[in-house]
């Protein structure tokens, strides 16, 4: 999408050097807008463990990429094949909790062990690592297509009025490689001429509502608001919210959806309110293997440090880090919770909308 | 309560200088603990307005003693009343949505206007703020007298586990004068040896939980962990809270109640997971004249730099002041909530515990 007055995506191949891969250090966001160019594997699996890049779908991508990079690097040697399969091992355990990273190593190991000219297993590890990406871009921007009918029946019914739109966390391009998943349908409206107006959960306590969220509307021109993540409830109850719209990190076959911590709460303010609460999420992000989510999809609990040190800009225009809480208080993050099915009006994917039931997931899934 | 090793309250008369109130800046804990002394009737207007105290019955007490120190202020001008009643309206308009600001101020300028003599001015202003933070304190201790027996039902009902209890923002002594409203029988089972732990919402966008409550409980050495406001619901899902217990800033005569951004979603997450929610509060905070409260208690509009800038301690020790917020993205910043009544389990009050429906609460008002 547009950033920086020009387009802009999370991951590219160098237009001019096609031995490196470009990629945004998501890091130094919403306060510098950084490209940095990865030219050797390791840099790949640095930029996925210290989180330059983050969203499950980019990390995929960025995978497949650094095995290119490692392709290309043992060229020379004896060995390149055991090299770059010694090279992938490592990069698999960059985020061991990341499905899409250990799905796209996974795939590429499989197809070029079998490779034994080191000419052919560069061009193999481009060629999939272009598809993957390809194919990123393609399912983001297809659950945009379909997604934009539910903003278009909005403002259908209410004309002239800007559709109100809610999201929490990131579910945007910086999250995938394009389009975004929760955010495509919302970009779609945008380009089409449709006023929307988003209002964005900061997302404590990593805030990439405001800090990744805000930043990639307000480049791409999307009319915004930033809230506290306690603001949700009171704007639906005032009526100034028309439809609720997250992303996935990981959906059961019933429906129930692991996302970012707050998602919940969000949910169950908008059946209070009865607005439409949607999530949009490629088909890859339903876990065929979990008949349920509330009582089997594992919580990560992160480090109490994300909620005690908050970093911004100071008075002088330096990014700093600062303690917010007492000395001795302690703190508890986890990293996401997990929002009953019944809660959830539909599942906004690729191949349609189905509702969040086992039946009609059973169907999207069986509609390859 | 204990604070610093001492007995604190958060606002007395000076015991040197009784043309001195004294407060404590609040906006300057966890990292500071400041008294700061009034003496002039502006000052306590911006103590309220810039919130240097906040919490309904604390700020009812210092406009009371507010009013007072006018009465000092233009003892000697050729028009004390006038002058005093001028203030009055003033200072009534400094902050919209408390309650106990306006109620205080209607008594005491009730009170006041027929008196003459500027003498009995003084006298009879120092005499009714000083008596309604008595009574403050003293409603206080009973709202912990009645509180504390629900903790004490939990506890014998699971004995040997610590009674889990979660509040959101800060309805404490720092909120009121002593003891607090929802940290009354928090603090009274505590002192009782009755095992607490108390998962305190950080409440952004002004960090009340996490740099109030926090503080508060860890002076006291109350067991108590920061969570982002985020995480209530899953906790609840999870089972890790028996209790939900806030405070109020206004409640409708039909048990609707206004209170931090943000309660309403707590209030959604308890019921949806069979948690008790109680409401603690003095019955001046219920408002005699408002029959419902979700469409006709106002919300406050609060300055967006309130969730742009975060306040923290820095790497050498300094407070500092960061920008969160992308340069463009705009915030808004609502103060409150309302919860509706049928979200709430009970009222807890000095007078005793109460349904949250208009029957109740009107038989607790008339048993005065």
């Amino acid at each position: 999408m547009k950033a920086d007055g020009k387009y802009l995506s999370s991951i590219w191949l160098d237009e001019k050097n096609n031995k490196q891969v470009n990629i945004i250090d998501q890091r130094l966001l919403p306060f510098e807008l950084k490209v940095t160019g990865l030219q050797d594997p390791e840099e790949a699996i640095t930029a996925i463990s210290d989180m330059l890049v983050r969203g499950a779908p980019l990390i995929g991508v960025t995978a497949a990429y650094g095995i290119y990079l490692a392709a290309l690097k043992y060229n020379n040697t004896d060995n390149t094949l055991n090299r770059v399969m010694e090279y992938t091992a490592r990069l698999r355990e960059s985020r061991p909790t990341a499905v899409n990273l250990a799905m796209a190593v996974d795939m590429m190991t499989e197809k070029l062990s079998s490779i034994t000219s080191a000419k052919e297993l560069i061009q193999t590890s481009l060629e999939m690592a272009n598809g993957f990406r390809k194919s990123e871009i393609e399912a983001c921007k297809m659950i945009g297509e379909h997604g934009v009918k539910i903003i278009e029946e909005l403002y259908a019914a209410n004309p002239g009025r800007p559709v109100q739109l809610m999201t929490h966390c990131n579910a945007g391009w910086l999250a995938t490689v394009d389009h975004g998943t929760a955010t495509a349908p919302i970009y779609l409206a945008h380009d089409r001429g449709i006023p929307v107006h988003v209002w964005v959960d900061e997302t404590r306590p990593r805030n990439q509502g405001s800090r990744l969220t805000a930043w990639e509307l307000g480049q791409h021109g999307v009319p915004h608001t930033v809230v506290a993540d306690n603001a949700g409830g009171h704007l639906m109850q005032r009526g100034d919210v028309d439809l609720l719209i997250t992303g996935s990190d990981r959906t059961a076959l019933n429906g129930d959806t692991a996302n970012k911590i707050g998602t919940y709460l969000k949910a169950l303010a908008a059946r209070d309110n009865n607005i439409p609460f949607y999530v949009a999420l490629p088909v890859s992000s339903i876990d065929p293997q979990l008949k349920e989510g509330v009582n089997s999809i594992p919580v990560e609990i992160r480090s109490e440090d994300e909620l005690r040190y908050i970093e911004g800009v100071d008075n002088e225009g330096k990014v700093r880090s600062v303690d917010t809480l007492p000395k001795g208080s302690n703190a508890l993050n986890y990293g996401f919770d997990i929002t009953p099915s019944g809660l959830i009006k539909g599942l906004i994917t690729e191949r349609g909308i189905c509702k969040a039931n086992r039946e009609e997931i059973s169907k999207l899934l069986d509609n390859e």
